[in-house]
């Protein structure tokens, strides 16, 4: 049975509506985490400033030295929660690309994982941050493709054709045929 | 040219994320004025029991008498701010139909007004509920069709079909076109 | 009886608990509105820039003409729905001092107001704007004397010495003697 | 040095407050974790229900089953994240009084751990939850006496007594002078 399910995308791609939706009609209680759920706990000096994470005026993020320290960790964290039991949705955005993937990969060494790509065109997730009005503008177009540069999947999903729900049970059905064959 | 823009439609339909994007579209600058604000500014006693606004299982939303009339001063201010030279953007649910439609067409006397429908297919909009993750279970449902019977509008449109920022821009064309004709 | 509360304070100064302590202590039910409904239903290109608000590297707050034309509609409104007979709380940073009280007087004109003035030693209201974790640093202490300046009040309360509940209670109190004596 | 720091107090207590303040004045990076992120990362259907997490009529919160198997993978989980070499500030309340202490203690063997109680005068915490104007009534007063019964503490803080901000200044010290004597 899959232990934990990697969602990648950019902003606005729709991610955290997959992994609310995937809690709803996947068997079991499934924790959804997430870079949101990092970025939270982090202090309030790192979400600004050289050593934390920061948003330059077109939307690009750039991330420092001590952001990753404890991204570092908290991958380390979820890795182990998974480990005690705990089934586990991770809505995470590959800035890095596949050296973000990478770092997940090592820590979940040993795991079920399910790697997901969140799709969604530049033009259609630009239109979905202008909708949700607190975002900063220019992140979702910033990071559309480039966080999927070079990362590897077992399933893809387009948000721009496909509700979040119907995304949800696509993944569903692959996380339920998987418990079969393994 | 239009003062107050009407968005009528059930809950997860979608209406406040048009409203975002009039804003950002529209020419000039727009409040988003709209039944959460409302229900915010209440007393917490008045968001449950029977003189406010109470939930009951299947997601339908009781009205007490207390709302009503806060509702009433509420929407007679909102007028009065159209009225004063702002431009409104109200984000409504019309839990009365055509009587909900008759309080608002009654405080907006005199001023230009365009009523939009916003239009999501149950099924759909009971998806969005469920990623949204916050939201009371069976209120989409329930809303998606009741909302609309009676009511009368400009201009529809339906999230069901077409992104948040098209609706956007299928309205704002309608705007302008009244502006030439008016 | 009186008809409009009218708090004034600097950020992190506890308006916002006061406003709700004050809806659940007294008699009626009264609408909470402040200056952040307003900012909230204002468009994001608002919200940063020179023709809406903007925060200095300080948390000072700077305010265009565009952002002003909303304001006043807005007080105009909100005066509105006092008249048409909802009692309202107003939860308000009065930026230009004398100027912003004027405002609202003027529009308020011929409604019983009370006027409380919420206090807040500089120093404990930039410690509880760390507290809040998510408030522009700077902003409770450049506001915490300067907001009072030239103001005139009937009350003034001390967030630094009592309570939110605390200070509703005196409020209230004040409401309730006025309802006798006029 | 100290590696992790558990505060626990009743709802309404102000421990995120001290949380955030802990993470402005401590030196070096601290993540902020507690209960309200793992409720917000459970499934809907957990926050309600048998085997999940409730709410009686009188504020008293019940935990089933299924929600105490989250959390014990989620409690693993934030020890490998201070193993893995980040500090970590815990927002706990102790439902389960020293049962909950021990399944925190057991999890954290081995990792220098400060145990703060943060008490707040039931009365003042039962004003609070109404100042917030979002909780439900009652869970601060069934919570202030009860989460402290039988759990050991190296320091206790009462915020009806103290600031936020000096009562993280007190843990503060306390986490330098461990750093001296270790």
């Amino acid at each position: 049975m899959t232990q934990v399910i990697v969602l990648n995308g950019g902003s606005s791609s729709g991610k955290s509506g997959i992994s609310r939706c995937l809690q709803a009609v996947l068997p079991g209680a499934w924790l959804a985490l997430g870079v949101d759920t990092l970025v939270d706990a982090m202090p309030a000096s790192l979400r600004e400033g050289d050593t934390g994470i920061g948003f330059a005026p077109d939307g690009e993020v750039v991330v420092g030295p001590e952001f990753r320290a404890l991204e570092a960790a908290w991958i380390a964290g979820v890795a182990a929660m998974a480990r005690a039991g705990a089934r586990v949705v991770v809505d995470e955005v590959f800035l890095g690309g596949p050296d973000s993937q990478e770092r997940w990969r090592a820590a979940l060494e040993g795991l079920r994982v399910l790697w997901v790509g969140v799709r969604c065109e530049a033009g259609v997730a630009a239109g979905r941050e202008v909708a949700r009005g607190d975002r900063i503008g220019g992140m979702a177009a910033s990071q559309a493709e480039s966080v999927h540069r070079g990362v590897v999947y077992d399933l893809e999903v387009d948000t721009s054709r496909a509700e979040a729900m119907t995304c949800a049970r696509i993944i569903a059905e692959r996380v339920a045929a998987q418990a079969w064959t393994v």
